[in-house]
């Protein structure tokens, strides 16, 4: 025995070797300035408090201020620019990262004609122009006119100057149309005039275009978005709502990443779909339109659509802290950059504080008081208002790093909607975390109440484990989480400030996508003192120094038994005699979801235990790798082929009103009304053993791992 | 700064608590039994040597005569006596493992009817039967009779009873099928009698049913089995050949896993297929018979198939030893137990090797002598004969921790063939692993000689990077491994004695699925005394102890260079004038493969500078992480959605002669006869851009892991 040979005979010299090494580790000068890393390192609650306290309210505002100084439409000069910025401050010698770099993907996006403005006119049965929108919004502060500020358009909506009778189609959903039908009111040729709200950009035209529509026409209505105030003197620049001419901007693109690369980085030698071929785009010309044009709009309605596609550069920039101790592994924070115009609220109070926090904790590792224990990795996304473009080609192309070595995914697009109160959606595994950093930051302005306590007051839910807790929301597609979530299993979380919903039903803050989206919005009506701005910093990097730093990485994975057993109970109780005349058992899904519990509860133990023993790095490392690897279990790459990038078997798109889980909530009902022994019954038998196998493997997981 | 505080004042403390730490790792009183484990545990060059000096050949030899005393078809009883055999083995007090237990699945099986056998036979133009082939093989040695010798038959065959002139189709390939319609032969409901070889069983009763064949005839040619010899003097019991009256059962189902539950574990509650929709069966009635019958066929023959599909019970047994240090660090070994008759050699003389090497490692564990760094996974598999189907159901069930945690997994199927050299087949990285065992241990009867240099005698290449080396095979789907390298990408390999080629050109060892192949064959033929069993017990299990117990993982990842190189050397020459027609460029692939070798060589050097210093054993798990999972990132489950279970990129199969990337290869073949801008060339491009982004995925997990 080679071992026992070589050092059991010496042990005097392996102890001072083993001395050596625990001195290199722990031995250093009390008040040296460059630690020596421990592979015990953990979090440090004092530096944690410390960088708090230096997250910097007025330097987040002079941030938003710079970032939104300018429109920045994706791939434009000016969000270049931004990339130089980015890059510049992530280099700066002071406070900059280790390091900082730009990786450019060159992705179609859409744009309209600047030769051929698009336009919305109503037009005599002998064709004369009555009436046109206008064409861009009134230039209330100065900062909605010039060559930069793109007119509003719905990017990806195809060109062409439908013509016809106008049709109001409420929010264009299908439901809409059956009653529009209902009332015999005839579609064909028509041009439906619809509101935002109720279903996404995209799917409207194609609902819309089902039924033989001609050409969409969407609006912003006050009673959306302005809690039904309308005046000039009741909104912007008089207050926060949105003006008569504002016109929420955005992509209808039904899918995200880049539309022809699909599960490929859209680097110049990829493949490339035909445009022509690609599907998600919407079917007929959309036009968006102002409030103040669509109350005036009636009878023949011509709308000339001229948008053209267009291969552009668009950069992500990357910047980089190493980990001391595990730098193979990666806590992730990001951020899109792009903006429709200038958009100070959307995204630029996101990047505001991400430029804080990067400062604060660059000026840390430069003085070399600090460094994480894992690596940290800064993101700022490109093209995301076209459909999470940059971080899904991101995703594409890293997507063996990241599934192997990611711990968590932050996203802070905006940061603040409005000054009530913190807002989280996550999984359940970022719940504990993003509980303990609330408790420990002051709410802004409420006499040290705390975030949490702050936050408890206006969302909620009763916990079976916990009592009342805050309530996380779940992660839709609405940003660039999504492919960290959906395509890659990555634990991922959104945080914001956001309203108080008894003082305002606004569908979005008013200016959501329009012109009016600037820096004095956001100084004025949004945030000022910015102290909401700061809150946000504060929460968010706490929660990535908790999950860069502790030895033991903080995701509760138990906390899924909550949320698998909630979607167990909707089932059983909307699902289970339907699935019962069908002869499906949830039997087995029951005895999943209570391996699951026994699992992590299990688990729960082991951490305890170790946490009071002396830790070994390697069990300690093999315990944070099933913390870690959980989310990744709930992939199956092949359960919803025709949703693209969703693999997440808890979380892909779900219709229908069972909160329950997706594949079998979405099977049950297209089987609804099929007969028995139908393919649809079929499908929801596969989606139910897809489910059960992915909640064995995901309780196989959490056992002790010498067990197999 | 917590740890300052709280230890940089007591560093006193702190190397207290180290050297206890230390002393608790090292300091084993010299003679102890049973070592406390320490994090730096290493490959123990003499418990390997011992382990090698205890594998025993007469040991060996009993286990087989044991495994193959009787007919073990899966699911029979027999098999569940085996599976009781092997779990009282792996529970054994003395020579036991740390656990062992069988798992079931319940999984569709095809079996012959007893009541009404299959027949072939031969009619006159009025009905007479003027002719009937043997119904079961001569019972030469008194083991070819009774009722637990399976009839030969095609498993999956449907049942039928087509009559038509018999058409002789070689060995049944679309080629021939192309020849016989160029002569003018109908072949509109006749009879086709094949060849065993040329192609895969399913793929005979595909290719022949497509031109309207009724049902196939496979018989087994002298030509191909027996170096031409068939008379019963020079043919079983009187030399290892094929008797005239032995028929190759097999299983004709296309695909692998069971048929009915694909990507789903074959518990009793997953969804299941309906039968009659299962894709992957022979499409006509199919029957396997000898030489003797084969020859002497004419005219109108009825064959009369009443194979009838069951679904059966079969089980996996699976024991363990826990990993000391990293027990969430999987090697396994595995082979099946099921046979179609004794199965002396197929699947047994495998078996016979797993258990002695259980044994001798249970030995040691059981001692206290010994426990290996990672945990070792033993698998018997039940059903792989019907189409790997335990292995499968294995993968399918545990998915997402052996793609977290396997290192490896070795297949020691049929351990010999011949007495002649090693024959191994694997994926790069486990090729030094193989050579280094090899050379350590002397071939059988050859004064000393390596296996090593032994094996280079019979098959070699020249590598660029190591001049003249015994060559590895490609692993395809022959065996158990197919799930695990293909599905799973875990890097896998297939170690086993073979043939000196100049002494036979048997297709394959003559009784191969037949019921001659049974204890005393192998006794008396295939290896008398033994030692080629040993030989492989030995090479298998010091590749087995060198990948769990190496604190570095012995996983040469920058081999994988050399195949890139030569498949991309391959398209360069033989597709690129091709691809440059149609606008296609390989530059990519070659930056790609260029960052690999690069990524890759720098590895290599960061490797042997880590080796060279005092390791952390954090770093150390770091770098195994990258070497483990670097198979991993060769899979995209998207690339061959119509290749069930084909995930990797490099080892999916590949039609057209070309030894190249299989994607580019078959999308390349499938293109070539289409016009300028097809679906096909889109196609060819598409699979050259998963190509290039798993390369270079691969290559970015290589690079260090701080760098991002």
């Amino acid at each position: 025995m080679k071992w026992v040979n070589v050092l059991g005979g010496i042990v005097g010299a392996a102890a001072l070797l083993g001395l050596g090494i625990i001195l290199g580790h722990f031995a250093i000068p009390k008040g040296s300035d460059v630690p020596t890393p421990s592979i015990f390192q953990d979090l440090d609650l004092e530096i944690l408090e410390s960088i708090m306290q230096q997250l910097d309210a007025s330097r987040i505002r002079e941030n938003l201020r710079e970032l939104s100084r300018e429109p920045h439409l994706a791939s434009s000069p000016q969000d270049e620019a931004l990339v130089q910025l980015l890059l510049q401050r992530w280099r700066d010698p002071e406070s900059g990262l280790d390091s900082a770099e730009a990786s450019t993907y060159e992705v179609l996006l859409s744009f309209p004609s600047r030769e051929q403005p698009n336009r919305v006119a109503v037009v005599s049965p002998t064709g004369n122009v009555l009436f046109s929108c206008r064409q861009s919004e009134q230039n209330l502060t100065g900062e909605q006119g010039g060559p930069d500020v793109v007119p509003p358009y719905a990017a990806y909506a195809p060109p062409g100057t439908p013509q016809g009778l106008l049709v109001y189609a409420n929010q264009g959903t299908e439901e809409d149309f059956m009653k529009l039908q209902a009332q015999g009111i005839k579609l064909e040729g028509t041009i439906a005039l619809t509101r935002y709200g109720g279903t996404g950009r995209g799917a409207k035209a194609v609902n819309t275009a089902k039924h033989g529509v001609a050409g969409v026409l969407v609006y912003t209505d006050p009673a959306d978005i302005n809690d039904g105030q309308s005046s000039t003197n009741e909104t912007f620049p008089n207050s926060w709502r949105l003006p008569p001419s504002g016109v929420e901007r955005g992509s209808y693109y039904e899918y995200f990443g880049d539309p022809l690369t699909p599960y490929l980085p859209a680097n110049p030698s990829s493949f490339r779909l035909d445009p022509d071929t690609v599907s998600g785009f919407p079917p007929i010309p959309t036009q968006p339109i102002g409030f103040e044009d669509a109350k005036i709009l009636l009878c023949q309605v011509n709308v000339s659509v001229y948008n053209r596609l267009e291969l552009r550069n668009s950069s992500n920039v990357l910047g980089i802290i190493r980990g001391a101790v595990e730098p193979d592994r990666y806590v992730l924070y990001g951020n899109h950059r792009d903006s429709w115009v200038h958009g100070a609220v959307d995204p630029s109070s996101g990047t505001a504080v991400l430029l804080e926090l990067s400062r604060v904790l660059g000026t840390l590792l430069k003085k070399g008081t600090w460094r994480p224990r894992r690596s940290i990795v800064f993101a700022s996304w490109g093209a995301e208002e076209f459909g999470l473009i940059g971080s899904t080609e991101f995703t594409e192309e890293f997507f063996s790093k990241l599934q192997e070595r990611a711990v968590a995914y932050i996203n802070v697009d905006i940061s603040v909607f409005a000054n009530a109160t913190l807002r989280a959606q996550g999984t359940p595994p970022v719940q504990s975390v993003i509980f303990a950093a609330s408790k420990q930051i002051p709410a802004p302005s409420l006499g040290g109440l705390s975030i949490y306590d702050n936050w408890i007051r206006y969302f909620n839910r009763s916990s079976p484990v916990y009592g009342l807790v805050p309530s996380l929301g779940s992660l839709g597609a609405g940003s660039d989480y999504a492919p960290f979530i959906h395509f890659l299993g990555i634990s991922s979380m959104d945080i914001a400030y956001t309203y108080d919903r008894s003082k305002t039903s606004a569908r979005i803050y008013p200016t959501y996508h329009t012109a009016f989206d600037t820096f004095g919005y956001v100084d004025k009506f949004v945030d000022p003192g910015f102290s909401s701005h700061q809150a946000v910093a504060r929460t968010a990097g706490s929660v990535l120094l908790r999950l860069s730093d502790s030895l033991f990485l903080p995701l509760n994975v138990s906390d899924y038994g909550e949320t698998l057993r909630s979607f167990l109970q909707a089932a059983q109780q909307n699902l289970g005699v339907l699935l019962e005349q069908h002869s499906i058992s949830l039997v087995p899904l029951v005895t999943a979801v209570e391996k699951f519990e026994g699992a992590a509860g299990a688990l729960d133990q082991r951490i305890s235990a170790l946490q009071k023993a002396t830790p070994d790095p390697l069990q300690v490392r093999m315990l944070n790798d099933q913390l870690m690897l959980l989310e990744r279990t709930f992939l199956n790459p092949r359960a919803f082929p025709e949703e693209r990038y969703y693999s997440h078997v808890l979380w892909a798109p779900r219709t229908g009103s069972v909160a329950t889980f997706p594949g079998l909530a979405n099977a049950c009902s297209r089987a609804m009304n099929t007969s028995l022994g139908s393919p649809a019954w079929a499908e929801v038998q596969r989606q139910l053993s897809i489910l059960v196998v992915a909640l064995e493997g995901a309780a196989a997981t959490l056992r002790p791992v010498a067990d197999f």
